[in-house]
C-alpha cells in the first residue's frame, strides 16, 4: 500500500527517521555507560517497545498498570512503573505482574509502599521500589533529601519490597539551552546532597533514574544518574523542535490530513482536530498553534475543533484546494498517538506496517 | 458494584441527571415543533444514542463515517453526517451506508458533492445533502447567500443526491447571555436573506438545521430553524457551566480520581491527566484550570501532565491525603469520554451499567 492510499486522518511514522532516533539514543547511552529504559507511553505499541529492547534498552518504563500488562503479554519482562500506584486494587494487579516479571515502582509515600508490601507479601513475590525525588518540577517526589531518606529507610524494611534507588523527573527542562545550564546546577546540588545522605546511612542506590527526552543527551551531566527514561525521542515532535532538542528532520511522526473546506477566506479546514492531534499546547515560542504543515510552513494550524483543524492561510502563497493532502507534525507526539487505534510505519511512499496502539485506553 | 469500588480514574455518569437533561431537551423541542437530532460525538455510545431516540430524537448526528457505521450497526437508521466528506474512499463507504439507512451529509463544496454523487449513483442509492451556511464562526460553510444558492443549485441536479436544505453551526455562541442577543440578530439577518434567496429560486428547504448545546434552548429564536443538533446537553460540563448554559447540578458526567501524591507543598496530585481529561481549555472566565473538584471547589486543577492532574490547594482548607478519592467535572465532556474505552452509569452509590465507548477511535 502507498502512503497516498491511506484514508485520512492517518498517523504515519517515517521508519528511517525513527530508526535513526533509536540508534542515536542507544549509542549515546552505551557510550556513557547509562542504562536506557525508554518510556513507552509515547507509543503504547509492544512492537516498538521490542524494537527499543533490540536496539539496546535494558528494560522499559510505563505509567499505568494496564500498560505494563500489555507490554508484559508481549514478552517484555523488565518494567518500571514510573507512577505512584495507590490503593489495594492496583497493588493486587501489581502483585500479579510481579509473579511474571521484574517489576519496579516509583513512589513518594509510605501509604503507597505499605499497600504494595501487603499484596506482594501475600503472594510471596517481590517488587523493586524507587523513591521519587522532586528536583524542582514540583509534581511528585520529595524535594528534601532528609525526608526522602527517612521514607526510603521505612520502605527498605517493608516485607516484599526491595529498595533500589532514586527516580526523578526533570520536567522543568522544557526550555532552551541557555536556561538549561542554570537548572542543571540546582538539580546537581540536590542530587549530590541526596546521594551523600543515603551513602552516610548505608542505603545503597543501585539505580538513579533520570531522563526525559529533553534532558536525555545531557544525562551524563546529571550527578550519579545511571539510567534514563526518554519517551518522545523515538518520534520527536513540534515541541521538541521548538525547544531545540530535535530538528524537523528528526521528527518521525506526522499526521496526514485532507483539506475538506476552503470556503472561508483566509482559512483552510483539514479533517483532523483535537480528537486527532489532541489539544496539547505548544510549549515553546509564543505558545501558539498545533502543528507544522510540512508542505507549507507559512500556514498556521491555529485552532482545533474536535474534528476540524483550522488552518490560517492568510500569510501563505499556496493555493489550497478541497481534497488536497497535507502532512502535519503535531505539538505532542505522545498525545497524538494516544488518539488512534492504529498508526502506520512508512518508508518513502510505501506503508510497511500497521501497528495497533495496543496499550491505548489503559488508563488504570 | 458500588461507585467506591471502581478503580480510578473512572468516568461516571449520574443517570438521574442525564435522564433529566435528555427529557428537558426533548420536551423543549417537542413544544417548539423542532426536530431533535443529537450529536452523538459527545458520547460515542450506541446505547445512549438509542436512549436519545427513545426520548424523542428523530435521528442522530455524527462527525465521521466510522461513527455512522457503529451507530447503524446498533440499529439507528436516520443519520446526518455533519461533516464535509471528501474523496473517493469516504464516498464509497458512504454509499455502503446509504444502502442500509437514510443518510444525509452536510458540505460546502462541489468537489465533495461530485465524489459522493459518483459513488452513490454507481450503487443506485440516494444520499441527502445539506448545504452548509457559515453564520459567523468561520470554520466551514459559505457565508454569502448567493454563493450558497449557486452551490445548492449545482448540487440539486447531481444524480443520486437529494438536496434537503441548510445546515449551520453557531460555534461563536460560546459566550454569556448578553453577547448572545447581538450575535443572534446578525445570524437571523443572514438566515432570513438566505431563506428568501432560496425561496425566490424555488429551491425548497425541507430542513434548516441549527443547534449546538449552547444555543439549543434558543433554537426557536433562530429564523426558520426546524432541527437542532446539540451534543453536550446529555452530560454538560465545566464549559457549559462557565458560559451559563447549565448549572453544576446539571453536569451528569464526572471523573473519579485518586490522590496519589501530596509531597509537594501546596499541591496534591491525582491519577488523571491529559490522557484522562483531554487538555481542552476552559472557554469561560479567565480560561484557567481543567475541572471543578466537587468535594473542594477551592482546589484548582491547574495543570495536566499526561497521567497526573496537578491540584493547586494553596487556597483550600481541606487536608489532602494519599488514597483519597475526588470527583471532578471536566472542562469538556466530549473530549473526556473520547479518552476512555468504558464509562459507567451510576445512580447514587450504585454502578448500574458499564458502557463501551464503541465509536471511540473512529477517526475516519
Amino acid at each position: 500500500m502507498l502512503v497516498s492510499e491511506l484514508e485520512t486522518p492517518a498517523v504515519v511514522v517515517d521508519l528511517d527517521v525513527m530508526e535513526r532516533n533509536l540508534t542515536r539514543m542507544a549509542e549515546y547511552c552505551q557510550r556513557q555507560g547509562i542504562k536506557l529504559r525508554p518510556h513507552t507511553k509515547s507509543h503504547k505499541i509492544p512492537e516498538l517497545a521490542k524494537r527499543q529492547m533490540e536496539s539496546g534498552a535494558t528494560g522499559i518504563t510505563v505509567a499505568k498498570i494496564g500498560e505494563a500488562e500489555v507490554m508484559l503479554d508481549s514478552g517484555i519482562t523488565d518494567i518500571l512503573i514510573a507512577y505512584p500506584l495507590v490503593g489495594r486494587g492496583k497493588a493486587t494487579r501489581l502483585a500479579d505482574l510481579a509473579e511474571r516479571a521484574d517489576i519496579t515502582v516509583s513512589l513518594d509515600s509510605l501509604e503507597a509502599a505499605r499497600a504494595i508490601s501487603e499484596q506482594v507479601t501475600a503472594r510471596n513475590v517481590r517488587v523493586g521500589i524507587l523513591a521519587e525525588l522532586d528536583v524542582g518540577f514540583g509534581r511528585c517526589g520529595i524535594a528534601n533529601e532528609k525526608e526522602l531518606l527517612a521514607l526510603a529507610q521505612k520502605i527498605s524494611v517493608l516485607p516484599g519490597l526491595e529498595f533500589r534507588g532514586l527516580m526523578f523527573f526533570p520536567g522543568q527542562f522544557v526550555v532552551g539551552p541557555t536556561e538549561r545550564a542554570a537548572l542543571l546546577g540546582e538539580v546537581n546540588d540536590l542530587l549530590g546532597r541526596t546521594q551523600e545522605a543515603f551513602e552516610r546511612e548505608g542505603l545503597q542506590l543501585a539505580t538513579v533514574s533520570g531522563g526525559s527526552t529533553p534532558t536525555a543527551y545531557d544525562a551524563h551531566q546529571f550527578r550519579g544518574v545511571n539510567e534514563v527514561r526518554p519517551g518522545m525521542y523515538i518520534f520527536n515532535d513540534r515541541n521538541m523542535e521548538g525547544i531545540g532538542v530535535a530538528g524537523v528532520e528528526d521528527c518521525a511522526l506526522s499526521v496526514i490530513v485532507t483539506v475538506v473546506s476552503n470556503s472561508v477566506a483566509g482559512r483552510a479546514i483539514v479533517d483532523g482536530g483535537s480528537k486527532t492531534f489532541s489539544s496539547d499546547r505548544y510549549l515553546a515560542g509564543d505558545g501558539r498553534g498545533f502543528g507544522i504543515v510540512k508542505e507549507d510552513p507559512e500556514a498556521e494550524l491555529e485552532n482545533l475543533s474536535e474534528e476540524h483543524g483550522h488552518l490560517n492561510i492568510r500569510h501563505s502563497t499556496h493555493r489550497y484546494r478541497v481534497g488536497e493532502r497535507l502532512t502535519v507534525i503535531p505539538n505532542h507526539a505522545c498525545s497524538t498517538v494516544n488518539m488512534h487505534d492504529e498508526i502506520y510505519g512508512v518508508r518513502g511512499e510505501r506503508v510497511e506496517i500497521a501497528w495497533s496502539v495496543a496499550a491505548r485506553g489503559m488508563v488504570r
